[in-house]
């Protein structure tokens, strides 16, 4: 009878564990959710736009560059190409977004920073699980080299201008990245 | 004959005449047309505000006040006092926006132009016919003073991107003086 009932406990537990892995459960990529953006996020990246407004031309914003400019159209890239512009657009975002400020502003900012830090993983284990040693194309390599040598060269004042400016933009390819091939 | 015929040709002229007053027509007070703006200049002025953050980078824009700022509401304003608020704000747009600019720029902004000119001229009328000897009160007085200030001390650059910035708050503000006491 004790032993029937090992017998049991092994088994159910040999189940249980195959239904609820003890390990770190390996990154799925799921971008479905940033296809149709959210009203409720969109506003708050509104708003936190809006009160940037208001103060930014008290500081030096000047730039040397057009950091988010390019002259193609995100749905010209392979999707994976897509991914890995996007996570370079949200890793400066972030960036900016996590520099000292003004206690009301730091307060707005807070929650498109928790919605844009949460894209950004996501992408990452897009790029990790479905396409690790992905090469970006001529155009990408060409477009990220710039956007680098920008974050070394320009003040953090262009760069956060420039990123918060841009906000509707890198939504905008996020969600071109999470239609994959219906972004036309 | 003659004179019966030169009598009728006399009494006719005249009645034409204040039929179609030949001298020009006195101007009168409409600004209902600014309670609901029309979608497609909303989209033009977004259009021109967006292409501007494009570029305003590229340029010294700091700036030593905040233009715009005013810690009151407009509806807290009389409506003759809304009035010259939104006169004075457009002043400052459309003095900016006919600035020397890039061939596409200029080209986008002509539309804004055109009917933030005719609103300024439709506020001018109302000022001239309804309250023409209108003095402001105490808080916009104070708010007047400090925007001539500023069109005297601050840079072009600054007073251009401080403008376009602002734009639909300047909007909003024109929709709440053609409200009148409905804006609250």
């Amino acid at each position: 009878m004790l032993r029937l009932y090992l017998t049991l406990v092994l088994v159910l537990g040999a189940s249980l564990g195959a239904a609820f892995p003890t390990d770190k459960p390996k990154k799925s990529c799921s971008l479905s959710k940033y296809r149709f953006l959210v009203p409720h996020e969109l506003k708050a990246v509104q708003k936190m736009k809006e009160q940037f407004e208001e103060i930014m031309l008290l500081s030096d914003r000047k730039c040397n560059t057009r950091l988010f400019h390019r002259k193609w159209k995100i749905a010209e890239l392979s999707v994976p190409d897509r991914v890995m512009l996007v996570e370079a657009e949200l890793d400066l975002t972030t960036t900016v977004l996590e520099l000292p400020a003004a206690p009301r502003f730091a307060e707005t900012r807070q929650e498109p920073l928790t919605f844009l830090t949460q894209a950004r993983e996501d992408l990452r284990a897009c790029m990790a699980t479905e396409s690790p040693s992905h090469q970006p194309s001529g155009k990408l390599r060409h477009w990220l080299q710039k956007l680098q040598m920008a974050k070394e060269t320009e003040t953090s004042g262009c760069l956060e201008a420039s990123a918060i400016l841009h906000l509707f933009q890198v939504l905008n390819d996020l969600r071109c990245a999470a239609l994959r091939q219906q972004c036309t």
